[in-house]
């Protein structure tokens, strides 16, 4: 697949894109969200190249943002976060005890079976809780800049709709 | 500006959204790229809706996407990996401590402070050397699945080209 990036590539180097943009977002925006194969994160949001920042993770978890966010806000000036999970997310369908134990599977080597243990799949039970969750994070984080906007939003995949939810 | 996307979303609901798409990615990619403003990630590589998952974090470093590789490989079938890092990226012009200790100016207790200095920024000095450095990583660690291929690339912002590295 990768090998066919290049051929598109040509294409939208002539039809689509807007040369020499400045570095920082000129909305003041970073979003985090799933690296879900549905979701067009410019797209869906009718974002704009250099408007915004993009987080992207497995789930649109915060606590794996953190880097991210500080640099964004500290070097780049971002002032506001949106967080968007998803409808018919992958994280909805396991638990990391599960996940741990199928990795561990395929390993020999008693180190690398206690770095998997060490890992915390983020997955989650409740989709607008896990909303909930990760903007209350932030806001109660003390490395995200006071005063920061964030909001939280619910993207369904099957009809492309964004719900707002705090 | 996350005021706005609501106007956007309705739009795009209407013209632009393939509805019902399975879950698992159907080129069984997994993209990690920056979370640069100015890198469309669907548009610019020619990805459709559905195709491959978008890893994104400052940098598009590997280190921080192992979580999300291994959800993607395990629970979703991802067997390609492209590492793609860009031109005029924010992740070449400060240190990690540097960072630190700008961070740690607004912040009074002491833990928050301890907190900061286990952060490692990932910061690189060299672009092209930071793809490989970061599609090598990939190809040693032991919880990527054997027989993952794994490209390298640059993506150029001041014209929207995308340049093979390894």
């Amino acid at each position: 697949m990768a090998s066919e990036f290049t051929k598109h590539n040509e294409i939208y180097v002539k039809d689509q894109h807007k040369p020499n943009l400045p570095l920082p977002p000129s909305k003041k925006l970073l979003i985090v969200t799933c690296m879900d194969a549905r979701i067009d994160s410019f797209a869906a949001l009718g974002i704009q190249q250099g408007e915004a920042h993009h987080v992207r993770n497995a789930g649109g978890r915060v606590q794996e943002a953190i880097r991210s966010i500080i640099i964004s806000q500290r070097l780049l000036g971002a002032r506001e976060i949106a967080v968007i999970h998803h409808t018919g997310c992958g994280m909805l369908t396991f638990t990391t005890e599960q996940l741990r134990d199928t990795v561990k599977k395929d390993v020999v080597d008693d180190s690398t079976k206690a770095e998997i243990d060490k890992i915390n799949f983020l997955e989650f039970g409740d989709l607008e809780e896990s909303v909930r969750e990760d903007v209350r994070i932030l806001q109660e984080n003390p490395l995200v800049l006071k005063g920061t906007k964030v909001t939280g939003w619910v993207f369904q995949v099957e009809d492309g709709k964004l719900v707002h939810i705090v």
